[in-house]
């Protein structure tokens, strides 16, 4: 066997098994047009193309296509051009950056923020680097935990010495139990979310953060499905519970309500001053374009000063779960903007996504293993503000349409209680 | 002491570390402007500002201020909007996306590309993943790859079973002693860079391909310092010494010398398959917006067929390489386009920069650890096509009036001679 077959054959074998399981993904090919968004254009695989209804997107707001953000965007493009050409500190830095961390400090009442390349890295650099700082620390995670944060503390234990205490989700007996066996002296961080993107409960922060007091431990919380969405000024549901100010570093992204790309962390500035000086995945990559920051700040100012999209985002949450609600459909019946409907099977959940994009036009991605447990596979919803009445209907004929031929389940999931 | 004094002392103490090796970076606050590149302005702390020209950026063409890079980038935002909103899987692959991996593969000669969010993600993601798909993997890594490398190996070792054995940098013997020591039928990767961004010089590719061959082991290139401005068509040094095809997997950015962000892989189908359907940070990601992919496909397209610019962006570093060795100063005199200047101490490099750019508006940021080795601080010069030589006039004056201050080492490095 050459070298070549002899890798070949292991790299088939990977994806033979991811094919096995029924989770091989596909892309969508697709292209927005900015101002009819959430509709868009798909382009099959056979060389058409059809007008979709994007029900999918992490643009919880629409604001990819806000005309300010759009035009913030622009002429920073115009006045700077395209990429920044460096690393933060190898003239990667500019006006543009500076500011936005300044706002971004603002939203959330600290006294420094870091930009990063995306939430993915904010999480890994971030979370990556605390057993430098701390060695010895021993990081409570919840087990839902978004994967980024799961590889951050992954780096933590094979940089440092670190150790890694899972605890059920949302599960403060469980936690509590986990920090009470712990060394007290140990430095300790509890790593959690705000709004828990596939499952669309929201984490017991105040509680969290009574047991961090208590335990001597630091919070660490992931708001990137809540940032620009809740709170007065769209801090976060930290900010909407008025619990900011408890939690040591909360880490957001500007690539789902806002609009743009890049993720971030906020905090009191000697912690950001720590990672930004030691963090290996913010120190050694280009920094986001003047361009990506500019229309970030404009967005995250846009939306601290604009409660109605928020408003109008939870009664089109709302008024979907009402119609699942009267349909009878399993469906995750949360407190938030987001709307899983449990199909529960891997093949079943990707015919069913097939079907709706290629007869009715309705682009809601299968949500598989890795993304969720194997058994919870799902088909989530995320309606914007610019989701209207009409395309609801489109989707419950479809739904009604499909529900009997799938065996579509009967409820049995309860709010907030997938694991 | 309070949980937060706690902590706050400990992060303090991270600080104070870096603080006292000399090596706390102050990241400038600088603007481009677009059109005028590589002249900016610099935004001081007390609140003046002033013209610098920038010495040290990584946008090696200038194609950063490209006027069909330019256009192409906002076209995009007009027709699609800003960002994506979703992961690659999840409602963010759009037609852009899709036409930058196929410029990219044909680029490099390969049936697949796989775009990520940046250079550094593309090296850590699949290097990362590669002890998942091969179990049992042995990793050869040049001892001067990377962060973003290493990092990636650090992963591989930690999610799967994975040895890493470094080599010498450069150094054939010490790789084939390492692989000849290997058992036989371990799978093998030798990871390695061709232009090493530091030091400027240039690793012997068919001869490692060679060694990869003789042991049965893949190859992974990082051209990050070198697609665009290397070979007939910027595919890179692979393509300009006609080795493409005996690379299995080149990584390479669209940040540097495209001008824009974001990092990608090329290989056959199989490889990029997998590494798309199990690597995390390529998954869990919000994908970059149509607008980067659709500047970045420009610039792909635009440096293909402009060979002059490649051909004035050597002249212009053979220009300045020439000026420093006549004036006799300690540079690696290397075969690429990058122009260190060793100080070999991190306070004397810190002040040297801080001088240039206060007295004579000369931008060149400090090189200090961990970026490179203690004891080689260097400030890096990366002459682009738009610097003239009335800047390297200036340049060339400036650094005179220093040498005596700061006793400036005399030569002593020899080209690629670093470690």
């Amino acid at each position: 066997m050459s070298v070549k077959s002899f890798y070949q054959a292991k790299f088939n074998a990977a994806i033979d098994t991811v094919q096995s399981e029924g989770r091989y993904r596909i892309f969508r090919d697709i292209r927005r047009s900015k101002g009819s968004f959430p509709t868009a254009t798909w382009f099959k695989d056979d060389g058409s193309q059809s007008d979709i209804t994007v029900w999918c997107s992490n643009d919880y707001l629409g604001m990819g296509q806000n005309a300010c953000v759009v035009e913030a965007v622009k002429s920073a493009v115009d006045a700077a051009g395209t990429g920044s050409g460096g690393t933060r500190n190898i003239s990667g830095t500019t006006r543009y950056h500076v500011q936005l961390e300044h706002e971004l400090a603002d939203l959330h009442g600290k006294t420094s923020a870091l930009v990063m390349t995306s939430g993915y890295v904010a999480n890994e650099a971030t979370l990556g680097v605390m057993s430098k700082i701390l060695p010895g620390l021993i990081i409570f995670s919840d087990e839902m935990n978004h994967a980024s944060m799961i590889s951050g503390i992954q780096r933590a234990q094979k940089i440092g010495v670190c150790e890694k205490r899972i605890f059920r989700h949302n599960d403060l007996a469980d936690l509590e139990a986990k920090l009470k066996a712990a060394a007290p002296d140990a430095p300790k961080l509890i790593a959690f979310e705000s709004v828990y993107s596939m499952d669309a409960d929201i984490a017991p922060i105040k509680e969290i953060c009574d047991l961090a007091d208590k335990y001597n431990a630091l919070t660490y919380l992931d708001e990137v499905h809540a940032v620009g969405m809740y709170g007065p000024r769209g801090g976060g549901i930290a900010e909407a519970r008025g619990l900011m100010d408890r939690i040591d570093i909360i880490q957001g992204t500007l690539a789902k309500a806002y609009g743009m790309i890049g993720g971030y962390i906020a905090a009191e500035t000697a912690i950001i001053d720590a990672v930004r000086s030691l963090a290996s995945g913010f120190i050694f990559t280009t920094s986001i374009p003047p361009s990506t920051a500019a229309g970030a700040l404009r967005s995250v100012r846009v939306l601290k000063i604009t409660p109605e999209k928020r408003k109008k985002h939870q009664e089109r949450a709302n008024a979907l779960k009402a119609r699942f609600r009267s349909e009878g459909y399993d469906f995750i019946d949360g407190d938030t903007h987001i709307v899983p409907l449990m199909v529960c099977d891997p093949v079943k959940c990707q015919a069913i996504s097939d079907r709706l994009i290629n007869d009715y036009g309705i682009y809601a991605q299968p949500i598989n293993y890795p993304t969720v447990p194997r058994g919870t596979e799902r088909l989530r919803f995320t309606p914007s503000p610019d989701h209207t009445d009409a395309m609801m209907d489109s989707l419950m004929n479809a739904l009604h349409d499909l529900r009997t031929e799938f065996s579509l389940p009967q409820q049995k999931w309860a709010a907030g209680k997938v694991a």
